[in-house]
């Protein structure tokens, strides 16, 4: 059996995020039936992460086994021929016989897109989230910085997850600003369930100047989630890179 | 009565086009009817350009009637209100009483999106046009220069429109790249229908080294559409300005 590497891409709208729901539409179930219609066999496809219902990604890693003996080219190809336009391909390589595209993952990195203004545009709507109000720039990066390094990020959990293990390292946490969007970037080791919808949230309160940054560090310390801002809509949310030791 | 001047964006995907036609949803069917339900009796909507089936505007300009005495800003936002989210109202002002959309209007310009690669990103998926041939960048830009300048565009017209005056000025007529995109952007004092498709798909034979940049002085001298490229599909065009004198 060969082992494959996929790097995927999909824009989740009309998807109940990646993991197979029994009677739902999901991206790991559109998948999985349409490499089975390539390869002519059952297969099992896993993914780096379970993406929310209507969140997006632009760097989803799947692996799965195959008995075909198709070339990566050709077997992409075809997988992107039956895909729906929202779920893309874009690599295929064969894998070493040990990879497993959850289980060997340290390091995640995910953006979340904010439109800030009096109109939301057209083109970004289902794929960022509208802020009406203004936001100070400087306390959005304020607030994303108290994150940085190792903490228990229990407070920043979505309400039911139950996660056991919430100590997780963040390397990167930042605010930037391109066109008419407002871009924040995270990369941490993992990510609890809900994290970085609560951290964002949390953040807005800061940059709509509800709330002092200190209020982050606050939220790490009594790790109770409902201190935390408001989770914000999926719709905003990119996974965009799952890396490998 | 007061004269307005809208600024309109939209994302044109499920309209078939601007113009109102018997039994289609069209931008301006649904912005006329948006409008009536907020000022509360009937108007007549302008617009600058009637845009095809499919195609995009960040900037179109329209014109209206009314005896509302709501203030603009009220107007826009009521009107964001009622309106769905792909048609946005980003400017709502009072216009000089011989302001009118569609006469008035001195110079337009328009982009075309071409997403050129193996694979189509799926949030680029209806809104640029998909080329997955290698395409020559130094040539699409000599095939582009060949336009700027007062031409008779007769033989970038579109098949059936018949359209009397073909004479045009064109200002600005060259391609960009950023991320993932090239972009076409044209500006001219005014475009015969189907004209900024037939010149793209003109530029990408170019593009893609099956035609040499001499053949688009050719097409216009011969003024024949039967010479010209291929009509690329209205999906990756966008009406992005009008000015008025």
């Amino acid at each position: 059996m060969r082992n494959l590497r996929l790097l995927v891409a999909y824009a989740g709208t009309r998807y109940a995020g990646w993991q197979i729901q029994p009677g739902r539409q999901t991206v790991q179930g559109v998948l999985q039936v349409c490499v089975e219609r390539v390869v002519r066999h059952p297969v099992k496809v896993v993914g780096a992460s379970r993406t929310d219902s209507g969140a997006h990604a632009s760097g989803q890693v799947a692996s799965l086994r195959t008995s075909s003996n198709l070339p990566a080219d050709r077997l992409r190809s075809s997988l992107n021929g039956v895909l729906p336009p929202d779920i893309r391909v874009f690599e295929l390589v064969d894998a070493p016989e040990e990879f497993h595209a959850l289980g060997k993952a340290v390091r995640r990195e995910y953006h979340y897109l904010v439109a800030n203004g009096e109109v939301l545009s057209p083109f970004r709507n289902g794929f960022a989230h509208w802020v009406r109000a203004p936001l100070d720039r400087g306390l959005l990066r304020e607030a994303a910085r108290r994150i940085l390094g190792e903490h228990d990020f229990a407070g920043f959990a979505g309400a039911d997850r139950g996660d056991v293990r919430t100590r997780r390292r963040v390397e990167i946490s930042d605010w930037g600003e391109e066109e008419d969007l407002l871009r924040y970037r995270v990369v941490a080791d993992g990510f609890v369930r809900g994290m970085v919808r609560a951290l964002v949230g949390t953040f807005l309160e800061v940059g709509r100047g509800r709330r002092h940054p200190d209020w982050v560090d606050e939220i790490l310390r009594a790790r109770d989630r409902r201190l935390a801002g408001p989770c914000v809509p999926a719709h905003g949310l990119y996974l965009r890179r799952v890396d490998y030791a």
